[in-house]
């Protein structure tokens, strides 16, 4: 059976409610968004005075639009949806996103009376409908966005669904810096029709998602989130970030979106039993999906580590340590094939330690040696910089502009060599540098995450490790 | 006692063997970076046979330079490094800073030897000197910086230093991307000469340093550490990094700077002891200077958390409890004058929730009454964002061109007075957002960090209180 969520997203027409000529309306903003992320459909804005909204024909009604109108979205004050509602239903619309707040999660207010009233409506009419009190979807696979937030980095293979609609979205700027991107988000809101166990079932169907995160507040299904995430978790990884199991955070999450949140190690072992991967933050939750959408497994926990540099290489080996993971000591065959291709005063015993140097080639040689030996299972490297370095060189030697850009040729050619090396094992960038550094930005634009501290390195590793472990168990448990 | 440091740090005239006309020696790259940090004093670049290295006289021997030379940088295989050491000592240099690597750190090769006998010839002629094997210094005081990384982002409070040059260095980009800058950094290498114990001496005596943090794989003089930590801790924060407790770590450490590591336990209570703060890994550290060195302690632990997203909001509250730190539910009163700033549709028990708003500045009318309130010691932001969240609008409604650019100007103005409300208490603002939003760029360079997760925010407000109660705890002890 198709998933109901689906259809919302992926919508070959939208009729939006809620935008106008005026600029600084949450309704104009989402439908700006909505067209300058390309979505190719048709967008009819529906406004009762209005003939003209952002170079769009609007329509009085969505009665008069005479084309069909797969999906409604809905950025109106709280007290008009029911009636809007009504009239999608009557127009022969079945999908809606209401991003309208004032519902449960304002229960002084007869906000609950109110949900209660288009969850009535929606159902009289068969709408299946994401929200309200969401901030709507982004999709790359169409394209098309309806989030508040301008330019999403859409693609890669991450998809999130979220209790909050600022994690869907406020999120992009972050993810653009990091150099990852985004594949589909819903933000489900106060979940009065579809919640986050629809998106567990939606999201198994979507080939192109490869990693699934959750932002939860409350699981208010518990029985059918443990069966649909399992489900999902035997074949894609899924991690969640739950952060109403204390006092304020339980106290903070029921203003937000009427969720009665639960101990904290109740929810912990809600996800264990689910096959869920908890993270601590947004942050480490995004860090861990970009590896686990882009790497494979970690089958074992042998993990090389091979730095131009002292102290990150240090590191690498205390975290990954202190995560449960080894970083082996070379045979001495190894060692001395890895001597072979690095400078006389390199240390090959694990942390490789290279000492600084300008050739950033040796890394591919050292990783399909590695690779060869049969030794590890995973590596992590530290030192690969872009031709961004040599800016204040160039300055005093514009000789060198050749070679620079000669190098900067090399690049990809070089780096996609290495990706090729570690094929089939999980292969992690640790960089102080960002995305004007043209080698990272093409390591991170070409799925290998790049991850700015040890500590972040050896925390998605782990992650990596334990979705192996995860999905071997469930896999056992079912067969 | 003037620190033998100060006079490496304040050099009016720095001599540099090692760099050449050829642009890919380290020796060059250091002395071009040198020269682009907007070095104000002499540069002699000495070299046995070129008269002209990157637009300088090359000089031959530093005798042959005729003026006072205060600091030599010593870029050369280690080999010559004892004679040139030798010429320094005759030519009356006091200072060095030697960059050179193979000494201790590689035993088998008669390393350790070599490293006696530059300390012989140093001691000999009343030469301090920084390593070997290392990168050398910055001080934003001059300008100067001789690392192999260019565009150092100087200014700010925060002090480094390092047994790992990387750290010294590399985290430049990063720096720059999160908003914060470096004010002075060491990388003591091998510490043959000067140490941490000095750096901690040093810094104590810089009135512009505000926070100094540490990279450790060993101590080398335990009880001076901790007596040199504790006086600087009673004045400034002091935050170190310690990565040798554990196998691999200490194994990688070894044959980095020759360090022996010892159990993480130890390190542990010896940094307690020490009144030094322990971040587990380089980007933690960065987070807590920045917070340290420009906010001030955080006085006792009772948290605002102000919002307009429901999320972050609730994951802050999550985070600040799990750090042990309070999210006090305001009382009626308070609640009831906050009400009268913000939306209705706000929450105000704190978390304060203003749900979507594209008003920020409602947030310095609740800053200051929070602060009025005397219920609250601190306080955390989510929720500013600059004229760049426009960018989609402005290109359909090119009529709101003139309302972004006075929101452009009222900017400044606005986080100003933001910054001046807190005045005497800390602030952080938890962001998405980078440099390029003109609001977060503002923030940063006006000294309140921008975080970008829930648990950083709550970690850094931590070590603010964390730093409270240390310095409580010296002060009493001493007094």
């Amino acid at each position: 059976m198709t998933s109901p969520l689906r259809d919302i997203m992926y919508p070959a027409s939208i009729a939006v409610w809620g935008a106008s000529s005026s600029p600084m309306k949450m309704g104009t903003i989402q439908l700006v968004n909505l067209l300058e992320s390309g979505f190719p459909g048709e967008v009819f804005p529906i406004h009762p005075e209005e003939k003209e909204i952002v170079g769009l024909r609007a329509w009085s009604s969505v009665n008069e639009v005479g084309r069909p109108v797969e999906l409604a979205l809905l950025v109106l004050p709280n007290r008009v949806v029911p009636e809007v509602l009504e009239e999608c239903g009557r127009a022969g619309i079945r999908r809606a996103i209401i991003v309208s707040g004032g519902f449960k999660e304002m229960a002084d207010d007869g906000g609950a009376e109110r949900e209660r009233r288009i969850l009535e409506i929606a159902r009289r009419h068969g709408i299946r409908f994401i929200g309200p009190n969401c901030l709507g979807v982004l999709n790359s696979a169409v394209p098309f966005s309806t989030t508040t937030i301008p330019k999403p980095p859409m693609g890669g293979g991450i998809a999130l669904a979220s209790q909050s609609g600022a994690y869907t979205a406020m999120i992009y700027p972050l993810l653009r810096r990091m150099g990852a991107s985004i594949h589909q988000t819903v933000s489900v809101g106060n979940e009065a029709d579809l919640d986050l166990v629809d998106c567990l079932e939606y999201f198994a169907g979507e080939e192109s998602v490869r990693a699934v995160g959750l932002y939860v507040e409350t699981v208010r299904r518990p029985r059918e989130f443990v069966r649909a995430a399992r489900a999902l978790a035997r074949e894609k990884p899924v991690v969640a970030v739950y952060v109403g199991g204390n006092e304020a955070g339980s106290r903070s999450s029921l203003s937000h979106t009427g969720a009665v949140a639960g101990d904290d190690r109740l929810y912990d072992g809600l996800l264990r039993q689910s096959g869920v991967l908890r993270a601590s933050d947004m942050d480490e939750m995004l860090d861990w999906l970009w590896a686990l959408s882009s790497q494979p497994p970690l089958e074992g926990n042998r993990i090389a580590v091979i730095s131009n540099s002292g102290g990150p290489g240090t590191s690498l080996a205390y975290h990954l340590e202190r995560a449960g993971l080894k970083v082996p000591f070379f045979s001495a065959g190894l060692q001395e094939r890895l001597r072979g291709l690095s400078s006389p005063l390199a240390y090959t015993g694990n942390p490789i330690d290279l000492t600084f140097d300008t050739n950033i080639f040796v890394f591919r040689d050292l990783l399909r040696e590695l690779h060869g030996s049969g030794e590890v299972d995973g590596a992590v490297i530290y030192g690969i910089f872009g031709s961004d370095w040599f800016v204040n060189l160039r300055k005093r030697f514009p000789g060198i502009d050749g070679f620079v850009e000669q190098l900067k040729e090399a690049y990809p050619e070089f780096l996609r060599a290495l990706m090729e090396d570690a094929r089939g094992k999980p292969l992690l960038v640790m960089s102080f540098l960002g995305q004007d550094s043209d080698a990272i930005s093409f390591l991170c634009s070409n799925g290998v995450p790049v991850l700015r501290s040890a500590r972040r390195c050896a925390s998605a590793l782990r992650a990596l490790r334990d979705y192996a472990i995860v999905r071997e168990r469930l896999r056992r448990e079912e067969g």
